[in-house]
């Protein structure tokens, strides 16, 4: 059977190794697939880079619009990131007929609705497990592997940048400025590192796995989204005293008033498994009713890592654009007239437990007034833990740092009681709230 | 659409697991996979017990065969175990023309070759998700998820029950005999537990994945397989000491002359995830050449947990059985006309470092000896732990443990030098020999 003829879009780190992937194991992936797949065209308006990569063999325009208009074009595979002239692509490749591979979250995450609803309406296949956690087959384990089960929750540690500078910040006990700028060097964190370091990356593959794990409509806007850029190296110190670390986690839950969709810090004991992740790997734990708890970790970036999971979606397209599109894997897990109404709760809504750090004057009492408004706002304390005073300032006045874990409740409680703790006279500076999860 | 018909062979723990999960969450079920799946009929010798699980709506036989000879079952799900008569029945039912479902690692691993070319020729589907770590999905990512990959080696906690003795072991610093004990009285272990503790289950299991990793067929006679049985509460401290924790590891691994296929207990540094995976949990890694590193983590036994990979395995073939047969995923990954004759290489030939542990008289020159003879057999040593002596007998005589980690060398150099040097006058018991796996 003549290969199938798939269509590069972008050939920057990830387009490399697809096809330096694609070529090196070629006769193993046909050995599997039945079937040859053959990069015929990239698009890429830097030809004479695209020409470099790829040899003569290989067609290269500057215009992506040659490709999805190639009539002999199977797949085309976007590669080109961001929401702007990819989702016009993507769109267009939909419309040709073509099937689509993406690794684009953020497209997914906030166009995901429009795409997956225009690929069912023309019978393609819009494949995406490179979306989320790179290399990781997360998406095959969370719509097919675990079909049989209610999906409860799911954590993970989503964004590699973040969780290297975390994992050096702890290691080395250095504040999170230096760290990134390391990063930065290593090629860990990009120049502008906004989109890693607050949270909006995670936030987006969070939203692509609450929407198939739970049968939803991909809703980025309802995610609450709160980088790493305010962790000190104190708190992760603390926290490792307390037996947490401290993780960047993509978090989505089921709850019994609807979902919840949230990256934030938060402290993991450091007994849990993911908790020992490092560096930039990332892991995602899934809880399910019938299997309990399952994780699957892995490379989440990176050129050849981000190109097998592009590659598994080749083959699997490669097996099924034949078949029924019913008899297909749905977009988002549930068939698309199966979607559920389940709506994402805002912040407030949240139930979870919590670390707060009072810088506090050194007095009689200060603990008993800060225990004391926890208890007023119903909010019951896990444990304590208070350090020694330091001396600070003239005249023999002491700090001391208060360190208070809680049991759970509603963080729209969480909120009024740090007010109110936040006015007290001998609550010396800004308080730190970092939540908390036991991901048992 | 008419829901899926399923026939059940054997209503035990796996069994009765399958019909809870799927009456509970049949709704979720069917949201995903577009149609109903429906257990019809149930057989079992203990036709009362069946009854008293299903309740009166499905129908409940003694006779397996009456299952296999209704036209109206699309799927039997055969959870007999063994190799006798379910062997018999999956084949029946093949040859009926009913796809398979199964968790029977046993008969998979020494007559999958049959079965599966049966299959083939027949165009049917045999799904055994829950022949391989329970809930985990790994047969779905080696066969689908990691398919651009040339995968490289597998190591994998593959079997519960001796986790949890080891773990146990470890944490509680007791003997083998007595947490078998233990285990089996909390039910990890069952009364006859030679197949788990002997290294036989996870065997099993390890010559799945080596077939579907390699694209080899099924060769459970030429796995090596040593259990735990020998192990010392000692040896799990010393190698603590050393920074490892002892697992029992189902691998498989492509080097240049073949492939390795070998269960046995290994030293893991301790600061893999791998080595952190406590109590009965199931953990498989696997190492790739495009995606590097990947685990996967979860329950490997248990009712639901099975049932949770059975009911994925539904899901699958009520979604591709409609398809042609070329396009479903090859039973061994690979198309069944492109297997590879790479050879599973005997014990002799693998190459891996070891764990030494001999019980010496505590003289002078004794190290000098011992390191000689493994210098003479071309075995370079990593690190070298001598105890303070006890002492022993009468008159002053001591002894004590020369501990050796060597580097990576053949075992059939290996079992040499533990020869020569069990025959040295000082070395006072026999030689205790784990190997060691970096799994870098």
């Amino acid at each position: 059977m003549k290969p199938i003829q798939v269509g590069l879009l972008g050939i920057g780190t990830v387009g490399s190794g697809v096809f330096n992937v694609l070529a090196r194991n070629q006769q193993e992936i046909r050995r599997r697939a039945g079937r040859g797949i053959e990069i015929a065209t990239v698009a890429d308006l830097n030809v004479e880079r695209a020409r470099e990569i790829v040899g003569s063999d290989v067609k290269v325009v500057a215009d992506a619009r040659a490709v999805i208009a190639d009539p002999s074009i199977d797949i085309v595979v976007e590669l080109i990131g961001g929401y702007g002239i990819a989702k016009q692509l993507v769109l267009e490749a939909i419309a040709a007929g073509k099937h689509v591979v993406t690794a684009n979250k953020a497209l997914l995450a906030v166009h995901g609705t429009e795409i997956f609803a225009a690929a069912q309406a023309r019978g393609v296949i819009v494949a995406f497990e490179a979306a989320v956690a790179g290399g990781i087959p997360i998406i095959k384990a969370l719509r097919e592997g675990l079909t049989a089960n209610r999906i409860q929750w799911i954590a993970g540690i989503i964004n590699g940048t973040t969780n290297f500078i975390l994992s050096e910040m702890r290691s080395k006990g250095l504040d999170f400025d230096v760290v990134l700028k390391e990063a930065q060097r290593l090629g860990y964190a990009e120049a502008d590192p906004t989109f890693d370091i607050e949270g909006v990356d995670a936030a987006h593959k969070a939203t692509i796995m609450s929407a198939i794990a739970f049968g939803i409509p991909v809703q980025f806007d309802k995610a609450y989204v709160e980088g790493i850029t305010k962790l000190s190296a104190q708190d992760i110190r603390y926290a490792e005293q307390l037996g947490y670390r401290i993780k960047l986690l993509g978090i989505t839950k089921r709850v019994e008033k609807g979902v919840e969709l949230r990256v934030h810090p938060s402290l993991v004991p450091a007994k849990r498994l993911i908790a020992n992740v490092e560096g930039a790997m990332n892991a995602v734990v899934v809880q399910a009713d019938a299997v309990g708890t399952t994780l699957y970790y892995g490379k989440g970036a990176g050129s050849e890592p981000t190109a097998s999971a592009v590659i598994a979606d080749l083959v699997d397209i490669t097996r099924l654009h034949t078949a029924d599109p019913e008899h297909r894997v749905p977009h988002l897990a549930f068939q698309h007239d199966a979607l559920s109404d389940l709506q994402v709760l805002p912040m407030g809504e949240v139930v979870t437990s919590y670390y707060l750090r009072l810088r506090v004057a050194d007095q009689a009492g200060v603990l008993a007034k800060v225990t004391g408004l926890l208890a007023e706002s119903g909010i019951s304390i896990d444990a304590v833990l208070q350090r020694e005073a330091d001396e600070v300032g003239g005249e023999g006045s002491t700090q001391t740092d208060l360190i208070i874990l809680t049991h759970d409740c509603q963080e729209a409680l969480m909120d009024a009681a740090i007010a109110k703790m936040q006015a007290l006279p001998t609550v010396l500076a800004p308080i730190t709230r970092i939540r908390k999860e036991e991901l048992n």
